[in-house]
């Protein structure tokens, strides 16, 4: 049977009231926080191209923020590169893709095309989240490797599902649409920090809805082309599905796994501004002798800056990001990383008695320790962000894992 | 340099007059023979779904063949699907792609668009073939292999150029252009046999609109995603890029080396069908006994359905395609490979006399013998479809190549 098939089966007659608490509440973060990504984007100088080139025509969906109301497919292809526009978006690391980026926006245009509730968006975006990050898994960790972006390779099956929902397709028609998605699944990591990037997003958003409208009307794809011989996993893949892995979170709702970003940097310098913050509670930067951060040489090799010249450059800089913790700024705020602050000569004399050390043993991809040399002591921190905890968390005792500290968003 | 300012330096900044004789020849051949292509298209099943479905609105830009104007990106997007709907379209084997499916689409939305000229759309079609069939040469044989459908996921770049040339873009923008096109490369094998594949092309040709306009916005992305680290040639091919054969063409006027197809049926059976028709020439089919024809194995593996159960199966047969031949059926026509012909006692009859035998040896994978064995003589012919050589080649002398026998169109 297709993977498609299969997964349809699962997840693509589920009722909204069929997602169990947990799952929904998750759902509803991500879409608040996506919200809040496209409202923060709009006026970035990308959102404005790609609305003023692509937003055109009128319709019955909304381009957040804005007012416009265009038709269906440009108002997912407008919010999903909007949405990705400052990479403050969530993350779900067991599918590997940024998960709300790419399903959302397919989802909110559909919905708002076909005049549905917000309970069909929710859903919508949560079986999409499930159904993608399940094609991310079957896929394996060697499609990020070569330089596919999963954000928009595996996204589209994300978008593809969430709007299939919606339009309530059938097994058949569904399998077409999973089998064009296959065909326009795209986007190379050879583009990334530059505006491509948000736009893959938004591709693969307006690729979903696309996918799932000709399916609908039963434009014929093949429901295997993501696993079948010279479908996408042999030519973007290993050859082999990873069944093992798919079978290793078979009852797994995997939007529970989504990380939300609460600082306006790459998520690598996340757990060094946590464990400097615990650290700086009721000390004084005018104290801080020198700081030695810990983190996994993965870590290092994406926030690999060590002295950034630009607002932009200090988003990957362990170094800046965790001297700007340390003087108190606002690392919340996308205006925070300006090249204005990074020119300043207390960021710039501080980032001086900051070391970085690579160590694959003291900690993980997702967490790191940092020292604090004062002049009254010497401290040690550490933090993990590989432990999904939205904001209502700490609030919240239905999902059945060890309540840690809910960093404040 | 990144490959694609290399490109455009050379092509980029030619007007149509500085384009060879021999060239534009081939590129009216190629825009005609695609006009030819759609227009028998349109009333296809898989492009009404798309007219449809993605053809609303009103705009500048035709819907070949049915008196709707619609916007740029839409035009590009059904007239492409509509002319890579019957699979009669031209071939660029240099390039490894069908050329004028995703290219000529895509031109002719941005001059129409545009208000440009005929001699401006054959200068960007021409131009937009060179530099995508370039692509395909340094993206090398393995990327098809894989399973990656080259008339999409490199004609993507033929047809970015030819809509950037049409727009003027200067050398920094085009780079935006052709890295975005890096983004957009899609469109798996595993498809095939669907109405995905044609799907491909228009999605190509869109996606190369799209690219372009984004690029002359100033929309920033890197002009070397094909080849860096992380790119397109790293995720899909080989990770290097074939210096060596971009070399050797590196003076060609690689449109003239663009195959037309003269049959409704799978270029495979091409040259089965020539070789046939040559030796009936007098001869009757009631004294055919019996039919050997010669393939290279890459035919055989292509054209592999020995005894086809309906008129699409009936293309990818080498005895179908013979035996019609020599039943005298109108093989240029695609009503001719109807699931009713297929059916009938005298082709089936026939087909049990006709034997396929496979031979890397005494054949290329272009070309193909035939053996009659009649009541009175046993004759022999072979033909190479491998050679261009459009309708007007028998009229012309200007192309410098050896003069053979045009086949009728």
């Amino acid at each position: 049977m297709a993977l498609s098939t299969e997964l349809w089966r699962r997840y693509g007659q589920l009722a909204p009231a069929d997602i169990p608490p947990a799952a929904r509440r998750w759902g509803q973060q991500s879409i608040l926080d996506w919200f809040g990504c496209v409202l923060a984007g709009t006026g970035e100088p990308l959102a404005r191209i790609v609305r003023d080139e692509l937003g055109g025509g009128s319709g019955p969906a909304s381009l957040v923020g804005t007012g416009a109301r265009v038709p269906e497919q440009m108002a997912a292809l407008v919010n999903g590169a909007t949405g990705h526009a400052l990479d403050y978006d969530d993350t779900n690391n067991v599918g590997g893709l940024h998960t709300a980026a790419p399903t959302v926006p397919a989802a909110l245009a559909v919905a708002e095309t076909e005049g549905m509730s917000g309970a069909d968006l929710l859903a919508a975006v949560v079986i999409g989240v499930e159904i993608g990050c399940r094609y991310g898994i079957a896929m394996g960790l060697p499609h990020y490797q070569k330089g596919w972006h999963s954000t928009s390779s595996i996204g589209v099956f994300a978008a593809t599902a969430a709007a299939s929902w919606l339009l309530r397709l059938d097994e058949e028609r569904f399998g077409y649409a999973m089998g064009l998605a296959a065909s326009m699944s795209a986007g190379v990591q050879a583009n990334f920090a530059t505006m491509a990037k948000p736009f893959h997003a938004g591709w693969a958003a307006q690729s979903g809805v696309v996918a799932a409208r000709l399916g609908r009307r039963g434009y014929v794809a093949n429901a295997d082309a993501f696993e079948a011989t010279a479908g996408l996993v042999d030519a973007a893949g290993t050859g082999e599905v990873d069944r093992e892995r798919l079978d290793l979170v078979r009852d797994e709702w995997l939007v529970t796994r989504t990380l939300f970003k609460y600082h306006a940097a790459c998520h690598g310098t996340h757990a060094a501004i946590e464990s400097t913050r615990a650290l700086m509670a009721g000390r004084d930067a005018a104290d801080v002798r020198s700081v030695r951060i810990t983190v996994h040489p993965n870590i290092a090799r994406v926030c690999k800056v060590a002295y950034p010249a630009t607002g932009l450059q200090a988003k990957f800089s362990l170094r800046a990001a965790t001297a700007m913790t340390i003087l108190g700024d606002d690392t919340t705020s996308p205006a925070t990383f300006s090249d204005e602050r990074v020119g300043r000569a207390d960021l710039r004399e501080l980032m001086r008695r900051i070391d970085v050390v690579e160590d694959a043993t003291a900690v993980n991809p997702t967490s790191t320790l940092v020292r604090l040399q004062t002049a009254r002591d010497s401290v040690e921190a550490g933090h993990d962000i590989g432990i999904p905890r939205p904001t209502w968390w700490h609030r919240s005792g239905t999902c059945g894992r060890s309540s840690r500290r809910s960093p404040a968003r």
